[in-house]
């Protein structure tokens, strides 16, 4: 019997806990999940006589120790912060360790000792990170091993509300962290096109946008993520001369959203005085000059040179921008109030599906032909429990997981799939549960 | 004999040596002047018989304390981070201080221990903060001791060229630390008007500029200082509607520095790629579209919005925006590459004269009607060392050293020069060495 210990029961738990169960019996496997409530891993693991529900604090050192040493391999969907001393436990009992989550530089730096110890710490096996590694790495090796040079490589990824569903008129609905969604792309992006380092800061991040169609679900925008270029190495293209990574939303999203961050509305810097007493009106007021007898709307066209009829203007209209609706949250950030808002006007419908999108477009020359592959993947979720989101975090996870107990993946060290030994099966796998990338 | 102990010998601290050592025949004063480069404070003290130069370490314990034991007032014009050492050294020597630099919140917790002990620490003597903060509560109380009440309260401030050398077409030179010119306005910038709290992003700052004219030397801009707000509580008028704090530029250079802004110029948290080899004109490119056989210059105004004419183009290519000059520098961040730029271009020639501008606008009520006073004041500087810069902040200081050794302040604690106390009689004194407000 090989025993398996779940660390963390949260949102995208779910798929990876049920398809370990499903797998238990076949291959003989004991599960236990903990969790800091004990009630939430009582109610993913259910009555699976296989499975064991405990209360877990990864900082109980002694209980962190006991359960890790009961086990084969520990699977941590623990917040990112808490890997490390999962890792460092993992290595000192010499058991396996698989996270979704980007591997961290202390992670990283666990590699030599990891690859003495005959020990696997495989992270970044989710969706992104993780299916987008490997979709990438399997088209990639197949061009090399025909005799091609990478050219150029763009990839976008979105989760976004599936189209049947796409009731709003901002064809967006919360599928994951609202937080996260508020702050994204704060920071400057960094890219590379035909060999010329590109920069483009956050003010200016959502005005250039790119157009891609995908499949047989429509135009979507595209636009740049922070670091695209620390992926050259990743994949292994460190001399490529095209590098983008990009962020998918529906067409005209990104314009209107950048209203937000003209204003300054998105920022986590620092807190509103007197927010507790502000309507959302005031909020966007105070973003805007001083001038009495002038209506709110007026002056921010004014301000951004936008025409009043704008569709950018009915989506802030739509969201409650201009209601005299209070706020209520006390000491709050910009970003903050916003999530507030769009939480209430974004949130998903209980029978609604969510959708994950990518597409990756690689650049080569063959023969002294230029050619361009697309690889595009659709996933549409289950249900509002098994959202696209979770499942494409959970399934390739627990994929991950049993490749390793059954003995198919087996270099040691710390991982993250780009390797075909790592890939190929996951994404063979993967395919049959509908996660499916058709090439163009 | 008291004794002066300096510490620091920098840019900044000619005139407030110069002042103190003229005026150590008439008060009996010994001045020691240290500074970690000897030479530098022998250059300061010469061969006044009063004065004595050593070299000096802050952090060496031993002479710390030994110096200071041996003086009656230490001013530090160290570094401002060094201030809390030296004053913790101050007040357990039971020594007077005297800094021209902000009060950080470690100096202030010190305020009930100074005056249990009668210590004065006085900080903000210089210019900005400094002559700021006296000139504003000298016409505030006088305003309130005429039952008037404070309904705004306006303050710019700008350390330029003089207009006699303002030779080039932005008309601005450094006349101070060329860094923060780059960074200038980062953040989010606060303030309050007509009861309203305003936020300005950085990235609508240079947009949102107001005009002033400023006694005989003409026109100018201002942008708001990052945060306004703070000064209420400073100055006593924490229910006041309107407050806003600014820089002072000449008209049309905060529209072309806004320029520079949008395209993430001025950004000092990563360094470029490559920068060793790369000319100027591929650091802006590198803030536009990639897109062959367009000049740059076509894709800046594309981008922006710009007229090809426009005067901000043309301050651009003033500037050699659009050299192909190599930068030289390696990993180097985008505002260090700027500002290697900018230095070459808005240096003082020697024979140039730098100038101080300052102009409140006080609103008041009184009796039933509004009314304004204007307060201003230009200060030219006398040379290319004895500049309009050090001087406001070397002088007031000396003053303030005076002042306290001469029992004419003597509230013992930790201060910011708002009270009459100590505003009235440094005032008097710099009207005199032609640093005068003028009352409109």
């Amino acid at each position: 019997m090989k025993k398996i210990l779940i660390l963390g029961a949260g949102l995208s738990t779910t798929s990876l806990i049920d398809y370990l169960l499903e797998n238990s019996e076949k291959h003989e496997w004991k599960i236990t999940v903990g969790d800091c409530v004990l009630e939430t891993a009582q109610k993913k693991v259910g009555n699976h006589k296989n499975g064991r529900a405990i209360e877990f604090n990864v900082k109980d050192e002694k209980q962190r120790r006991a359960e890790v040493t009961k086990a084969d391999l520990v699977v941590s969907m623990l917040p990112a912060s808490m890997h490390p001393i999962v890792a460092r436990c993992c290595l000192s009992l010499k058991k396996h360790m698989v996270t979704a989550s980007y591997v961290s530089p202390e992670i990283k730096a666990y590699h030599k000792e990891a690859k003495e110890k005959g020990i696997i710490l495989l992270n970044e096996v989710g969706v992104d990170p993780g299916i987008d590694h490997m979709s990438t790495m399997q088209v990639i090796d197949k061009i090399i091993a025909k005799g091609g040079k990478m050219t150029s490589f763009r990839s976008y990824t979105g989760g976004l509300v599936a189209p049947k569903y796409d009731n709003n008129p901002w064809s967006y609905k919360f599928t994951w962290n609202p937080r996260n969604v508020v702050l994204a792309g704060q920071g400057v992006a960094q890219l590379i096109v035909n060999g010329k380092y590109k920069y483009i800061p956050y003010n200016q991040l959502f005005k250039r946008t790119v157009r891609a169609n995908i499949l047989n679900v429509g135009e979507f925008e595209g636009y740049a993520n922070r670091d695209s270029l620390k992926y050259r190495k990743i994949y292994g293209l460190d001399n490529i001369p095209t590098m983008i990574r990009g962020t998918l939303r529906r067409p005209g999203f990104c314009k209107s959203w950048d209203i937000f961050v003209q204003l300054g509305m998105t920022d986590d810097t620092y807190t509103l005085e007197n927010s507790e007493n502000m309507t959302y009106r005031d909020f966007i007021n105070t973003y805007l000059r001083y001038e009495e007898n002038v209506f709110v709307e007026d002056k921010l066209c004014e301000y951004l040179e936008m025409n009043p009829d704008s569709y950018s203007i009915y989506l802030l209209r739509w969201l409650g921008v201009f209601s005299e609706k209070e706020i209520g949250l006390k000491n709050a950030t910009p970003a903050q109030i916003l999530q507030k808002l769009l939480e209430e006007k974004w949130a998903l419908d209980k029978d609604d599906k969510d959708m994950i999108v990518m597409q990756h477009q690689f650049g080569y020359r063959l023969n002294g032909e230029d050619k361009i592959i697309k690889s595009s993947m659709v996933y549409e979720g289950k249900d509002s429990v098994n959202t696209a989101m979770s499942l494409t975090v959970g399934l390739p996870t627990a994929i991950a997981v049993k490749l390793i107990l059954t003995g198919k993946i087996t270099s040691p060290g710390v991982h993250i799939p780009v390797a075909k030994e790592i890939y190929e099966p996951i994404l063979e796998e993967l395919k049959g549960l509908g996660m499916e990338f058709i090439e163009e």
